[in-house]
């Protein structure tokens, strides 16, 4: 380690360097949902991910774990993370590769926190605009994406219906890049749950589905449908293979199909999450300039 | 197999059982980069991706492979295969599962056909109104989801640089469900051979980078920068991790962004490439319609 970084080497923490400790084998652990579930927590891996958990969320970091090298690579998170008194442990590559395959030196040990259930629904929503639900979404990865797309659209709060991908598995939380510490992302509601707290809170539910009759630019662009994107609303997301379901559908206010300009029959459910998130964040945006 | 399939059984081929033939091993060692390039084909797994090449490329279509009960759940992908005359066989489960655990039943083999190098680009070029280019794109699944959006917003053709993913890997091909057999897709040639291509064919290089000092919308929306996504355009679109090289921002006429209205660093590539097309395409639809 090269003097010029922030790791004060006095105060430092010894080194783990045991693969085959408990503690080691505890955190591999959390790449299996049992283990997850018991314990209330989950692997953040990879700086970007650690970086934006110690910095927006730093009250549900448990444990933050760094190689020597990774700490030399980043040293405002080991010195962010030390700041907010977080538990801070340098290990040898030997242990983090013990820990997981995927974490590029560094890896948090995060707290789920209150992000179940209807209660923490009604907390996320409350003022809300613009919101994503995911209904059975299965690809971690597609998941992952659409909660950063969300993130960057300006979106409030996203969220995962029962019966979707577990919110916290390795490829769901990798696939977010840190957007699943900057807007809540709710779990472990139904759709009816969902759709009753969102009328609740007064927002408009938009379905994506090929078969809408409602031409998302067209909505986008005309005054007179323009309404529809302006107002506060929640965008309904389906499963990648199947779509939405006729349930999920006969609840949306309205059903809106991205136009198909070529002869791909449907757009990947990521991609037509982050078109309908932007188009709803553009025609506000728009409204709020002409007000 | 009930009488309702379009399959003649008295015409019908026999049924491929010997999972250990050497036809079986050939096919499934197309999984590999190298049987590949040597023999020039790849696989197409999955009924949407094998009807698509079936359609629209029965030409690159070498052998088409189905089990009874795919060929009983997609009739029409069977009789189209045969109505074109192509080489068609009924396999067991188990002899499909040995050449590929991702083909829910139905295999295509495809020839790579002429979609490498300088001419298959200049050809593909032509009257071209809009193109993506991949440079070092290095996720499959991103790669394909490109392409299947590509299509989606009417491009005409998409290029990935030398450099990039191959885009008859089989996780690629999957990721494009089918979109690979709607538009041209070039490989095999460098940045400075696309660019002086491009450039020949009369299109505008757009750099999508979130360093870019144009916003997306803002040059979308405004009237003045309005030509800037209206003219004949290739987006440019870098890797997953690191963006786009400083050697292929330099050859941009504009670098453009998307705005990031939440915490969000950056959005996935494959989600900001599926706007930048997008917006392209409806300022060209806008304009189109100003005539």
């Amino acid at each position: 380690m090269t003097p010029a970084t922030p790791i004060d080497h006095d105060d430092a923490p010894q080194i783990l360097d045991n693969p085959a400790s408990q503690r080691i084998a505890r955190v591999a652990g959390l790449a299996r949902r049992q283990a997850r579930s018991k314990h209330g927590r989950f692997l953040v891996e990879g700086p970007q991910g650690a970086r934006e958990a110690v910095r927006w969320a730093p009250e549900r970091v448990l444990d933050l774990y760094m190689t020597e090298a990774a700490a030399d690579r980043h040293p405002e998170i080991w010195a962010e993370a030390r700041g907010a008194g977080l538990y801070c442990h340098l290990t040898t590559a030997e242990v983090m590769t013990a820990m997981s395959a995927d974490a590029q030196g560094v890896l948090a040990v995060v707290s789920m926190g209150e992000s179940s259930g209807a209660s923490a629904l009604e907390g996320a929503l409350e003022g809300a605009g613009l919101v994503a639900v995911l209904a059975e979404a299965q690809d971690p990865g597609n998941a992952g994406t659409i909660i950063r797309a969300a993130d960057a659209a300006g979106a409030d709060a996203v969220i995962l219906l029962r019966g979707s991908v577990e919110a916290t598995s390795p490829k769901v939380v990798r696939s977010t890049a840190g957007s699943l510490f900057h807007l809540p992302v709710i779990t472990g509601v139904s759709l009816e749950e969902a759709v009753v707290a969102l009328r609740a809170a007064g927002l408009t539910i938009l379905a994506a589905d090929s078969r809408g009759d409602t031409d998302l630019f067209e909505a986008e662009g005309s005054a007179a449908s323009g309404g529809l994107l302006t107002a506060p609303s929640a965008w309904l997301l389906g499963n990648e293979a199947h779509g939405l379901t006729p349930a999920a559908l006969s609840r949306a206010d309205a059903v809106v199909s991205i136009p198909i300009l070529g002869r791909a029959e449907s757009l990947n459910v990521a991609a037509a999450a982050a078109l309908c998130l932007y188009a709803s964040a553009r025609a506000r945006r728009a409204a709020a300039s002409r007000v």
